[in-house]
């Protein structure tokens, strides 16, 4: 341990000896607390947006690209719009104390279980200061204490934003300590943080690929893994093509730089004439490159031009992450059901379907986190799958998959209430 | 990947290989799947305790304890023993499929989640040949793919009853590939099993704490941690006295050897001079050797000899599995909650009051897998509890804690129904 900063173990330190502190809040203080926090976003902007300024020159002048300084920049309708997403999170159910499987058993011990929160939830993430923010709430709502490392690139803004939780927790009557910041940004804290098991329950790295395997990896405590969605869509035979192009149309281009985005088209080879050209139409207006195997090559000929051009076995399994999309036809529901268990990551595969046999063996047989039947891969989301909020998507299978809320946040513990029961 | 041993990565993979078949079989196939292997248990008695015989007198030669040999031993009765709790499991209920959460959001997706099967559950055991049909019978019913490396000393016993199994399984129409034994008892396969997250999904050490730790420490999938249970019983102030010497004497002297067993004994300071000479009068009949505190021992006084010895700074969060009980003296509930908290394991606590305000705070103040009210801490257990079965107590906070039964082998898939709807 003597190689571990010492910020960061005296940090991870007083974030374990808040966690009882933190798990006995009543709903009320949390919330009142949560709503302080609002307040402060809205009340309290001059120096959050003071060392965002200067994060977002110091990012300029080291080259970030717009998209990047974009994800920094905070600004007062960005703050105030926070401030209503936190006010969101003090309306939610608070899942701590939910009992669930309670019964009287034969010998008359009356037993349930009851959630608990976790601990304390680590979280490692990249350029956006509102991480720090969301973490935090969504933490003290579940009765977590936060231990936060954001990037080097956002320190300042990540700094005035914990200040200004702590604040609020303290004028709340919370211990400030349900929130550390780790502020030294050298990059060794993020393996020596990956070894505290000791002090962390849960660590979810919010970032791109490389974080995510890197904890997943080397990290001694449980870890979220996710946020890897290789996405297929699937235009079975039977297909309503006019909804079929629709959601093939939504599912690339609403939003294609996220996981949930699609990133292969598999097309039934009885409609793929009929549905291709249609959706290569609509993907063309919207810029999406089509990389496509030969048959739908065929199909769509050289006439479409640069948006189409033959994929490569790389684009299989890939997440494009952008208006790219690899597109296959394929003979049978068997042949789409295997590319999509070889080459998916397990985060949402659809099936676009009338036949009913169809979409209950799509269902049954694909294993992934999210599995739709004529709608959207773009769906898998917290708050669109009614969890109000979101810490991550996991693609683990242990503990929760899929959208995480704040249920997902919790463990829970056996309560056993007798009157004298001894075991015979 | 080449220093793992053949057979091993050969198993892993069919392992990997059957989980699509197994995720799919109904609960009429498994059921009659584990009829046929109670059914084998019954009436395939003879190469079975030939092997076992084997194993039993090269134990014996090696010098193996009568407590071990014990568990070694494989009779007749056993065996049949054991074929009517392989029955018990086609008589609980199926955990696959299971829908919970299921609603209509707003926008007309129907949204559920689903339990599934986890995949491969690998599990890493002693001498007890028992085991090998417990697990295979439990994946089984869970339509999840057991992996198996039993012990050295058992291993002729292990694979007559995974040979069994296997038949049993193929003479039922499901793939025999769904239970696999590692046959080699090379050591050095332990340390390989643990690297291979690629196949196992899940890794249950079933054995003493130096297993237990080794696979916690260094497998590369999830593990369930359990099977250590530092366990306190707290006698508060207003406890109802017979009802405590009652739970005491049971909690540590009904089966001492296991982990829910009482290892420290908490007394109220108000009433410890009426309830520990009682206690030490009924523990003193089974053999209990009792490691006091100061005050406890000024209590007890001399006149109970060698049973009553001061205790040591190691008694305190010792684990006993023996007839052996750590006893301390405190002044206040605080105090007692105090001392759980410093020493407990997390597993199993209990408190014995007649105030409510008591009650509650413990039930909810104390971080445990099961936290007790008036009842013995020996109740903790998947059986007992009414799980039906047990995989193993899980002190882990993430996914399953406490007793793990059959719902606790499966995950969740989100499953979506919708006619069309694209994201805004």
């Amino acid at each position: 341990m003597t190689t571990v900063a010492n910020e960061l173990l005296t940090k991870a330190q007083a974030a374990r000896g808040a966690t009882r502190e933190l798990a006995r809040l009543s709903t009320d203080a949390k919330n009142r607390a949560i709503e302080l926090i609002a307040l402060a976003l809205e009340s309290q902007q001059g120096s959050v947006l003071e060392a965002n300024r200067q994060d977002y020159e110091a990012a300029r002048q080291d080259g970030m690209s717009e998209a990047l300084l974009d994800r920094l920049l905070l600004t007062s309708e960005r703050l105030t719009a926070q401030a209503a997403d936190v006010r969101k999170v003090a309306g939610l159910p608070d899942p701590v104390g939910e009992s669930f499987d309670a019964q009287t058993l034969p010998n008359g011990l009356r037993i349930a279980r009851r959630r608990v929160p976790l601990g304390v939830i680590g979280t490692i993430y990249e350029s956006r200061p509102n991480v720090t923010v969301d973490i935090s709430v969504l933490c003290l709502k579940s009765g977590n204490v936060a231990l936060l490392r954001g990037g080097k690139e956002a320190i300042r803004s990540n700094a005035a934003l914990a200040g200004l939780v702590r604040g609020a927790l303290a004028k709340a009557g919370v211990t400030p300590e349900a929130v550390q910041l780790v502020e030294s940004t050298d990059r060794a804290l993020v393996d020596q943080m990956l070894t505290l098991s000791q002090y962390i329950d849960l660590l979810i790295p919010r970032g791109g690929p490389a974080l995510v395997k890197l904890v997943a990896e080397r990290a001694t405590m449980p870890v979220v893994t996710g946020g890897i969605g290789v996405c297929h869509t699937f235009i079975d035979a039977s297909a309503n093509i006019e909804r079929a192009v629709a959601i093939a149309y939504n599912a690339k281009v609403q939003r294609p730089t996220v996981c949930n985005a699609l990133d292969t088209l598999l097309v039934h080879a009885k409609v793929a004439p009929e549905v291709l050209p249609k959706v290569a139409l609509a993907w063309a207006e919207a810029g999406v490159e089509m990389h496509c195997d030969h048959r739908a090559l065929s199909i769509l000929g050289p006439s479409h031009g640069t948006a189409v051009v033959p994929a490569t076995e790389d684009d299989w399994g890939k997440e494009f992450l952008s208006l790219v999309a690899a597109v296959a036809v394929v003979d049978s529901f068997d042949e789409a059901l295997e590319h999509i268990h070889k080459y998916g990551s397990g985060h949402s595969e659809a099936i676009l379907t009338e036949d009913y046999s169809a979409a209950m063996r799509f269902l049954d047989e694909v294993d992934a986190a999210a599995v739709f039947v004529n709608a959207s891969t773009r769906f898998t989301d917290g708050a669109q799958f009614g969890l109000g909020a979101e810490v991550a998507i996991s693609t683990n299978k242990l503990h929760a998959r899929g959208p995480m809320g704040l249920r997902e946040l919790t463990s829970y513990k056996w309560i056993i209430m007798g009157d004298g029961q001894v075991r015979e």
